[in-house]
């Protein structure tokens, strides 16, 4: 399982001032925090400055990377404020993200050939929202195959069913676990980096739904998610299901998490 | 999901002294518990009394039928303790087990063809437990057809995959909950019933894993569990996996088991 580590987002309020005060310190103490809880990227997000957002971005990215040895996901529609992250950024970066859409698709695709590169392929064209697997899948595979025709390693390849919530369609919850399940089987090579959270939209006890939520998305095959790593019930309830998918040789992982404290109550 | 309440077992300490003292108000008040837990049906085992299991099966029958209009599930491997219960027994009884083990099936398959029932049917035989979702298969698929051989509806057959630890082998998870999916694909009339708490032999924090995996059998396509009515952090994982898989019209259980407590953390 791939996480990216998702709170280094300018809409956050917690974050917007650090990122206007060049607060360096502030930003590497919340990327220690997603570091320490298992983080595998760094999400940098400075999509509310809109002048300032390719300074802020490249910024985030050279903050990060000053302390940590960790790629960044870099979280922007703007095609210029990624080229400008991607200048400085160390390592294989992450682009967050590409999709169908006319736009995005036109200013995205350049900044992934230009050199190697994860990137998060959105189910998404200009029709709107997919809602059903198949509407999903229609999306995903003419964008699977365009991106690989581009020269794009499918082990690079992350594709986000995009979650829709149960509480608006009662089968919104299924149509997202049994795409997940189809792009397992239709495209093996690839992965997947999705936000789960919308799945709770409206509904009371969220983060409880969240966390039953990505333990049956794991159960069919999700290996990537973005999320807020230092929560621990939510990464308790991963390090379990990685486990009980034949993917922790002798429990390790599992009984280091309880010896970590992560599994407590 | 079908629910089959565990907890009249006189193997359990709290139990034993209620069958032995014949005291049909402990024996209710455990059983009430267990329906307002969310249990379809009440297992009752009076396995640890050699000479007088007949007779207290059959008392469990009768008392918890008298307050209750719930079937039981008749959990015993002797057919004269089946047979005593079974002749008290009010609406459809689920009989709990045959197997492919010989002397096993010999004794519990004419109980079986004698009147409608519903039937746990173990993927186990004389070879012992299986650990692979293939050596199930190989059980299973013998066994629900002779069971269909001799009449049972396939909806009235629940075959038990029979989990075991992951604490002993890193893939007996994953086994089991390819061996649910592959049963739904090639048997979808039947259904499943199973413990699935074995899974956490040996591990910390058992109660986490058991509904961890839960989760994750609900989402491979489990239909039915045995397990404690009363647990409810373990209700409150099925009834949102439930939700989850777009079995719950305007998520109504869910908001009926957030306003009952259900949900509290």
């Amino acid at each position: 399982m791939e996480i990216v580590g998702e709170l280094i987002n300018a809409s956050r309020k917690a974050i917007r001032p650090l990122i206007e005060n060049q607060d360096a310190e502030g930003i590497i103490e919340i990327a220690r925090k997603q570091v320490e809880g298992g983080a595998d990227y760094i999400d940098v997000n400075a999509g509310v400055f809109i002048k300032e957002e390719p300074e802020y971005l490249r910024w985030l990215v050279e903050t990060v990377q000053s302390e940590f040895d960790i790629p960044c996901c870099i979280d922007s529609p703007n095609p210029v404020a990624i080229e400008e992250a991607l200048k400085v950024h160390k390592g294989i970066p992450m682009i967050n993200s590409i999709s169908l859409e006319k736009d995005r698709y036109a200013n995205i695709m350049p900044l992934v050939e230009a050199a190697e590169c994860k990137v998060i392929a959105l189910c998404m064209d200009d029709t709107g929202m997919p809602e059903t697997k198949d509407q999903r899948m229609a999306v995903a595979e003419p964008l699977i195959n365009e991106l690989v025709k581009k020269g794009v390693k499918p082990d690079n390849i992350y594709v986000d069913p995009l979650v829709q919530p149960v509480g608006t369609d009662d089968k919104y919850g299924l149509e997202f676990l049994n795409t997940i399940e189809a792009l397992k089987r239709e495209y093996p090579e690839t992965h997947h980096m999705c936000g789960l959270s919308n799945i709770s939209f409206d509904l009371p006890k969220r983060k409880f739904v969240n966390r039953v939520f990505m333990i049956m998305a794991i159960a069919k095959g999700l290996d990537g998610a973005i999320l807020d790593p230092t929560d621990k019930q939510m990464i308790a309830s991963i390090v379990t299901a990685e486990t009980l998918m034949g993917r922790d040789k002798y429990c390790e992982k599992y009984l280091k998490a309880y010896r970590d404290g992560v599994l407590a109550p």
